[in-house]
């Protein structure tokens, strides 16, 4: 087994223990083309600008990743004052900042261990924060009863549905679990998926009718996919990523008596649940659909859950904070889910405080709530009119059509790419090719849909509404004016 | 595939999807003792003191786990001053804090996207940070460089361990990956490599050697493991958990000879590395010994090394702080390496910024420094104290035998338990039966050496020195009371 290459004493003789064809294979399947070879050309590109290299452009556009704060979206006050407070708790005697504020901190290091940010919390997350998530939850859901001890707090929500993936793995060949994603579908589904060695079961969203879900179509795949493997779940984005559609109220009662029929395990991705811009759109969260379907459903539909305090109107990516909700999840795997995340020890805990204030924000009569409800519509406002800003530019573009962004922080919008093009693309994905194209000649950094999925032949990029409205007119004008020269230099 | 049990349209009368039996079966080989049974039922006693369920002790001392906030051990002052201001910066107006402080949160902000700790960051990490990573690493490896490209910032250091683990672990059968760790053991490594599917590959320190690692041991381990399996890792951890030993310069240097002898990619967990106590012990770094063993092994033994924010004298376990350095790794591995942790997006940015001030830490000169070396000393000499205290009470009581705690957080002693006793845990092991009876007796909450491994008919516990020395004192008498009597009742 021990085997050496070259000469024994010689500098650079061993051939390496860990090389691309001996490391683990199922990583080298993983892809994430929110973070891929675009992001990585467009971060070069801002380095040569900055070295004063010269290009056609004098800044790099970066709409490729649901980045809030970074496109200049300014965190909400009472939040950050909480955790300043929390993190030095010395503040708590500086009389500038409101008693609201100090007495939220006071309530979050009471939880923690020794009173600090700096203690592990228990595995599954603070109590009282749990608590709260649960109060957050019933009031959402127009009173539904939600347990504390069903909370899960995560590492952002990535972080949850990872770990439930992980538990719903299992068997082998024809029996391995499948799991039900959406298509496009956001890469961390793919990425995890690929990285468990789980079967990937696509169901398309209808372009046609606004990324609709069809009922169908799901019994289409989940039929085709039995014949080689055992879906036993099924994921749903809403609002979605990154197709923007809102689902309704009847399409999820449909997608829980589907999951009942065939006997899936839920996982709703209900981030985005207050980027609702359309009208005629709400959200609707699963649980509470699923509770006003009457016990034969919510007493045995097994559902999970997700959020996270990366999107919205607080859109603080950075600390990672996030919870899962877990619904009839039987109580031996529940006590394996338990054991599970406590080997991580747990979610980062200034995370899991700003999980608290964004279930737990000011209340009417407390001296922040004016201030804080100015804050979050005016970023709600701003992210509605960018979200039709987007629609009605991009669909003015000949070659272009743009779906409503009925809500979430991305448009979808579907891109003829000339046969020509195609074939210059040699190989590399069309959409990849053009939006490569793009990005080198405009500074304009999107993500292509090859990297989400979608129907052969139909290509796509998503992009975020998220840059400040001066600076996304500049980019809908510039995408506007590469895609003519692009139709027209391969036609 | 799809079978339901029971009437089909009555309530509860589908069999779950996810079932114990139909779960990952990879999850349920996972077990962390660190926060197993016994801190369970730790905290139901808790519960129950609280509600006033009389017992025979006042309190629950815990003794489980490294985290020292938690056991009142206060914060560094200028990394939380630093913490609040990148938080909330209207803050930096504040002519209260420190100039070196403010100037510290500018630069880190400056390093956020939008200026704002909510952007998620680089997926490898914040640059300056890992900038910052590099120097302290040249400086505390006496001028071996480092480059800022080989860090990893990590999700604590355990993300980073899981992560390396995952990208060794290939092959099937006889060919499987195996990993050699250390026996007693940090049962996060058992833990992830049960998750992972691989081998775990025992080597046994030698506790009469005040746990030093042997390498006829190592040799031992890994021929007889590859009669079954691949050993292709080393896991080290120095100073040790949960045995408190620190590791001799030659031993590291032999390690590193076998390892590149052995054709084994080295993992070294040096979290603890400010945590050395004991008279002519001294931390050596892997990477500083390896770069002094010449280029035959410093340009061929693939390295990667651990730490975190969590441990040393700042114990800030909660902000999920941590880097890694990787040496040596094969260039395509690293970019494999790199798109995985993408698929996470980024380690909590708070994290990142704490781990930025434990490697930059107030200079001479600055208006901080004084303050930031006085709270140093005074943590890791009370810490220094109290490992010698607790290995002194340890070794006055009949039947219990502890090793000097040369460094890291725990006491590893070794218990005689009766025969009697044995026969009465009836199946449970002997330790945790042990453990178990001191917890309901005491109300302390201590680890059974089983959950760490060791040698068989051995039995220990793992005991943090961190309790304040006055509880630490009552804790010991408490302990050496229990023995007593535990042994006269089996006796």
């Amino acid at each position: 087994v021990a085997t050496t290459t070259g000469k024994r004493n010689g500098v650079s003789s061993r051939a390496k223990v860990l090389t691309i064809d001996t490391m683990n294979p199922t990583v080298k399947k993983v892809e994430y083309a929110v973070r891929g070879p675009i992001v990585q050309r467009a971060v070069e590109l801002e380095r040569e600008l900055s070295q004063g290299v010269k290009k056609p452009f004098a800044e790099v556009i970066k709409a490729n990743i649901g980045d809030a704060h970074a496109m200049g979206q300014q965190p909400i006050t009472f939040f950050r004052q909480v955790l300043a407070l929390c993190s030095y708790p010395e503040l708590l005697n500086d009389s500038t900042f409101p008693e609201d504020a100090k007495s939220r901190a006071r309530r979050i290091l009471q939880s923690c261990g020794g009173n600090s940010l700096g203690s592990y919390s228990a595995s599954q997350g603070i109590e009282s924060v749990r608590q709260d998530v649960a109060r957050y939850i019933e009031r959402r859901d127009g009173g539904v009863p939600c347990a504390p001890d069903n909370i899960y707090l995560t590492t952002g929500a990535s972080d949850g549905i990872v770990t439930m993936l992980k538990l719903l793995v299992c068997g082998e060949g024809a029996t391995r679990t499948g799991v039900m994603i959406s298509i496009p579908q956001y890469p961390l589904y793919s990425a995890a998926l690929a990285e468990l060695g789980a079967v990937q079961v696509n169901y398309y969203l209808n372009e046609e009718k606004c990324w609709s879900l069809d009922i169908s179509e799901l019994q289409r795949s989940v039929d085709e996919a039995r014949t080689h493997c055992n879906p036993r779940a099924l994921c749903i984005i809403n609002p979605g990523n990154p197709t923007g559609q809102v689902q309704s109220r009847q399409c999820i009662e449909d997608v829980i008596r589907f999951a009942a029929k065939e006997r899936l395990f839920l996982m709703a991705d209900e981030v985005y649940q207050d980027n609702v811009y359309a009208d005629g759109c709400q959200f609707h969260s699963f649980k509470k659909v699923l509770f006003e379907m009457g016990p034969e459903y919510s007493s045995t539909v097994e559902l999970a859950s997700f959020h996270s305090t990366s999107k919205c109107y607080m859109g603080e990516c950075g600390f990672r904070g996030g919870y899962m909700e877990i619904i009839n999840m039987d109580n031996e795997v529940k006590a394996q889910l338990t054991k599970l995340v406590s080997v991580r020890l747990c979610p980062p805990v200034p995370g899991q405080a700003l999980m608290d204030l964004v279930v737990n924000p000011p209340q009417p009569g407390e001296p922040s709530y004016d201030n804080f409800i100015k804050e979050r519509t005016a970023t709600l406002s701003v992210l509605a009119e960018k979200a039709k800003l987007t629609e009605q530019v991009l669909n003015t573009v000949e070659g272009i059509r743009c779906n409503p962004v009925q809500g979430a922080m991305y448009s979808f919008p579907r891109i003829s790419i000339p046969e020509k093009a195609v074939k210059e693309a040699n190989g590399q994905q069309p959409d990849m090719f053009y939006c490569m194209r793009l990005l080198e000649e405009t500074g304009i950094c999107l993500v292509p849909g090859s990297g989400f999925g979608q129907k052969d032949g139909t290509y796509h990029f998503r992009m975020t509404i998220l840059p400040p409205t001066d600076k996304l007119k500049i980019l809908l004008d510039k995408v506007k004016e590469f895609h003519h020269k692009f139709t027209q230099k391969y036609s």
